[in-house]
């Protein structure tokens, strides 16, 4: 058992989804928290430039870009729109300095499932070049299963390493989210698996039963997950980066954001 | 491409939970549909022994029994009294004539989910002597993961034919959902592997997002699940018994169930 670094916490700006970006930047650096999981529509509000330049004053830094991905769609030119933006996501994740541009890889267009994950290891392909241009690592992230219909038809680790495997470049790596992840009976091998290619970790609770299908995640110690067995393993596997709190729930969003960021690092230090 | 035969057609009787014992009884052999999978709470209105009765001079048959399992519980004696009612309700699955006793394995009651595995594992192999007693197939059912917290520690047909692998008895197999496995990258895979093991099939459709934890389930056509790719694959891994219409539904309930049986007659035929 080690006790987790407090440098390593991020704030992933889904669980402040009242602030804008500068309040997230001011709040996080009041509370002495050293990184944020930035959001694209976020970033709107400053722009990526005028958003970096004020990380830099703050001494905050972006752990991650949210979102790229879904790749899936019924026609090529839909498809390549896709793929467009994806590049422009990872040009904001150049500009603001974040390291990995995190990918939920898309829902099915249809009932061929198979057909919409080789299109989003097609999608993924498409951009190495531009990710190794920029210098930004694409994280591929498998969503809980409960979400295989809206939102990712990757599900598991053991797809996303395999994924990752296939498309064989340094840019490409799996981020590992409790949430999504937890139930897996292959997590602990997966996890040792996946070693190196861990470009990002997330973490928050699971409620049982979920209270919503998208805004149902706990703060960590309020629900079923063995977070620090599973920060271990990551750990264990090589991964020293920064830890981000996602968490997607109407009542954190409800409470005053200060009180939830102690709530945050007190729980983190606590629980992962 | 083959089509599905309507002599295999059963009617799980959460698909109409406002019909009693007596009502289904004389739907189904209205509807001709020859077979019913069977709740325990439904059999409290006529008894077992007097069910049975019902259902021979109808002409139609209990293709299972649900549900045992539950398993995991924090005490020695909690434990104990679980496997009791287990071996209560291979009594009444021998009684009316069922030959298999579907298994919801459980969640777990602390953290600590290999532990309530390791439990649900225990508690199987304690009733496998009365179980060949009672001429009762015991049905290991993974559930989707997103009910990993709150009905089961079992969720994926990998799990599920590993652990029928390690009880290694004739009376052990899995039941296949198509709702619990559809989105799982290794389905196919471990329908192949389950071969001759797969001793239950059932069908309902996911939608997107589902509207509801529990009564979520769509009708068959209605959703994302590639049912004749799955009923095929059952098929071919060697399995020829009924297939059970399984949908938690409240919008299904409240729906007069003779036109209940009507649709799924119609979509069985045409989606799975």
């Amino acid at each position: 058992m080690s006790d987790p670094d407090l440098n390593r916490l991020s704030l992933n700006q889904a669980t402040t989804q009242n602030w804008g970006m500068t309040a997230t930047i001011e709040g996080c650096a009041r509370a002495g928290i050293g990184w944020i999981g930035v959001w694209r529509d976020k970033l709107l509000e400053l722009g990526p430039v005028e958003t970096a330049r004020r990380l830099r004053t703050a001494g905050v830094r972006a752990s991650s870009l949210c979102r790229g991905g879904f790749f899936p769609a019924a026609t090529e030119a839909e498809r390549k729109s896709r793929i467009d933006d994806n590049r422009r996501a990872l040009d904001e994740a150049a500009e603001i300095g974040a390291p990995v541009l995190v990918l939920v890889s898309g829902p099915p267009f249809d009932r061929d499932i198979d057909l919409a994950r080789q299109q989003v290891e097609d999608g993924i392909r498409a951009l190495l070049p531009d990710a190794e241009e920029r210098g930004v690592r694409l994280a591929i992230e498998p969503l809980h299963p409960m979400f295989a219909g809206d939102r990712s038809v990757v599900v598991t680790l053991a797809q996303a390493n395999t994924l990752a495997s296939r498309l064989n470049s340094a840019v490409v790596g799996v981020a590992v989210d409790v949430y999504h992840v937890w139930w897996d009976p292959s997590v602990y091998v997966e996890l040792a698996r996946a070693g190196s290619s861990i470009v990002g970790f997330h973490v928050s609770d699971w409620l049982a039963p979920p209270p919503h299908h998208l805004l149902g995640r706990g703060v960590m110690g309020d629900g079923l997950i063995e977070l620090r067995r599973l920060r271990e393993a990551v750990d264990a596997a090589g991964y020293s980066g920064p830890i981000e709190v996602e968490i997607f729930n109407q009542r954190v969003w409800d409470t005053p954001p200060e009180e939830v960021l102690a709530l945050v690092k007190e729980r983190y230090l606590a629980c992962c």
